[in-house]
């Protein structure tokens, strides 16, 4: 298809990739690399697949500078499954961690949680807004904790934590909208983890990062596949891998190192926040961002109209305008413009200009 | 790429699939039913997926005759998570279940179980050949067993129930590697589950079909997604479901509708095993397939050659004329094909006819 037809796509997730992988992928996809088959009829013992994998975990580490202390894992279930498989993996019996409940997802690892360990919420939004996240002062971490949970990035709420509050315990974070969109450090975490829909490739595949040492520390007779060792001992190879989320996954974060890594994508986001931002912002009042400005995010900026039937139209001609999934999660109404790494500036600018064409027309 | 550099892929899995199938995958890459974008970029949320999504659901249920006491679910993590998950959802404390061990699968699935129930041994092959499934009368149902497990077809040692065995619980049975290659009997099933990887799509996605009044009898606290009760509210889309493997999936059951359905697949499967079968049967003994005769797979045929250099010579030698992937297992050796739905007949006499001139150059 020719650029013009592809539209500007700002969904919260699954989310837009790089035209160029998706050619490849195309190109390829009745003879992968000379095999006479498609990648998704090889088998995952194959040479040509190895090749893939194993440059999809190779380039995954340089690219967040995951060191070496620390096992990369291709496990599927999404992020859901994690919230599991974490507290599974990390908490011998009896063992407590702390859990900052930021919003939909913090809440949700929380839930599955609680019914793994004896865990805690660590803090909450006493005022049920859920519209910025808290500073380290106002976490509570009990003494005896293994590690305090964190969502980076709300992808409902719209809000990111700028920076990582400190603790005096390991962070585990998830990661999954704003995974490498900015650097990780690794020195306070023992875990992080994603869903790989969003900044990195096709939905089914998750990426935990885990510090090597804390494996198989929980003594629980976990079954084969939710137990991380399985995988860290097999290269994520104990059995068939999610191959094709992979195999894209390696191309996006082979087009992420030609772009010039994490810090270039970090610096896009933050213009195309400030660009979005602004818009908002010098609107009079007209578009409003209900979201706390030290926590807003820089993947999905959430704002309103003045009311309910205009957003309504926003959404609907902006998609005639070919930028579209710019409505609101259901659950909070409004609009959500996700503008996650492989969404072009241009489509911001694109955004912005319909913004102001909108208020003019209706303002 | 045109049919003649087309390998004749012979692999155990992940599979061949349909050209036609390939190929419309190719064309809709970049532009999925007229959006603007490609199908691993759209939300699980949006129409085109959601229908996708829905006929794949609906094409399952006919093509497989589910009764609507079975709810279908379309999950992630393959079999493997599948061995821990049932025993979890169809077993309260303190229940308990027979378990065929026919071999590596049937191993597998009940040394998961063992860590989430007292389950049993209900059979195993006291020679530890392996080479044979056990008759209704061989296998050991405790009474107050919740249900009996099988796996169908083993894939590594290449044997097959011909007909499930009787029990008067009821069966679930891991089908992994003979999904929807003849029909299914719903009335003596609580459950029936497999990968995809095989006879239905690429890899990533595993398909439970299990009767509705079992779901939530467990009692237990699960975790959310290890709850099939959450992804049978939510049609399986409690969380992002793996959209590119069921939307291949999908495609790959049209194209099996469009063939005239489970019969014509049973069907070509008897004609490809009696094809092989028959080469190997009238080799005097050149060729030695390992398997009891009532026992022998339609999917994956395993045979000897007079000794392991041969072996390698001809599984060398096949690839070289385009026959890939006939190297049997490491854990046996020796060759073999495996004879997937989407394995053409042709592709399985082109390997006689080698086998034909291979022994006449080597025997």
């Amino acid at each position: 298809m020719t650029t013009s037809t592809r539209v500007h796509n700002f969904c919260a997730g699954p989310c837009t990739l790089p035209v160029s992988v998706l050619e490849e992928v195309r190109d390829e996809l009745l003879d992968f690399d000379g095999t006479g088959m498609s990648i998704i009829e090889a088998s995952h013992r194959a040479p040509a697949y190895d090749a893939v994998h194993m440059n999809a975990l190779a380039d995954f580490r340089s690219l967040a500078s995951v060191p070496d202390e620390f096992s990369i894992l291709f496990l599927q279930g999404g992020a859901s499954l994690q919230f599991a498989q974490v507290p599974m993996n990390l908490l011998a019996d009896g063992e407590t961690a702390g859990y900052v409940n930021s919003g939909t997802w913090g809440k949700k690892a929380i839930g599955d949680a609680r019914k793994v360990a004896p865990v805690y919420e660590a803090w909450t939004d006493a005022e049920g807004a859920f519209d910025r996240m808290p500073g380290t002062d106002e976490i509570e971490v009990r003494d005896g904790s293994r590690y305090l949970h964190l969502t980076s990035n709300e992808t409902i709420g719209g809000i990111r934590f700028p920076e990582l509050p400190s603790a005096n315990v390991p962070l585990v974070t998830d990661m999954s909208s704003d995974f490498l969109s900015r650097p990780i450090d690794w020195d306070v975490h023992d875990l992080v983890y994603g869903g790989a829909q969003k900044n990195l490739g096709p939905a089914g595949l998750a990426v935990v990062i885990v510090r090597k040492d804390r494996l198989s520390s929980h003594g629980r007779n976990l079954t084969s596949y939710l137990d991380y060792a399985t995988h860290d001992s097999n290269n994520s190879m104990a059995n068939t891998p999610p191959m094709f989320a992979i195999y894209v996954m390696g191309k996006v974060l082979r087009w992420m190192h030609t772009e010039g890594g994490l810090a270039t994508f970090e610096q896009r986001a933050a213009q195309r926040a400030s660009i979005l931002y602004g818009a908002i912002d010098e609107s009079d009042g007209w578009y409003v961002c209900p979201v706390d400005e030290a926590s807003r995010s820089h993947m999905n900026i959430v704002f309103r109209l003045p009311d309910e039937d205009l957003e309504e139209r926003f959404v609907a001609e902006a998609a005639d305008a070919g930028m579209v999934n710019l409505k609101g999660h259901r659950s909070v109404g409004g609009i959500r413009a996700s503008v996650y790494n492989a969404l072009r500036v241009d489509s911001v600018r694109m955004l912005v200009d319909f913004m102001d064409g909108f208020r003019s027309a209706h303002g």
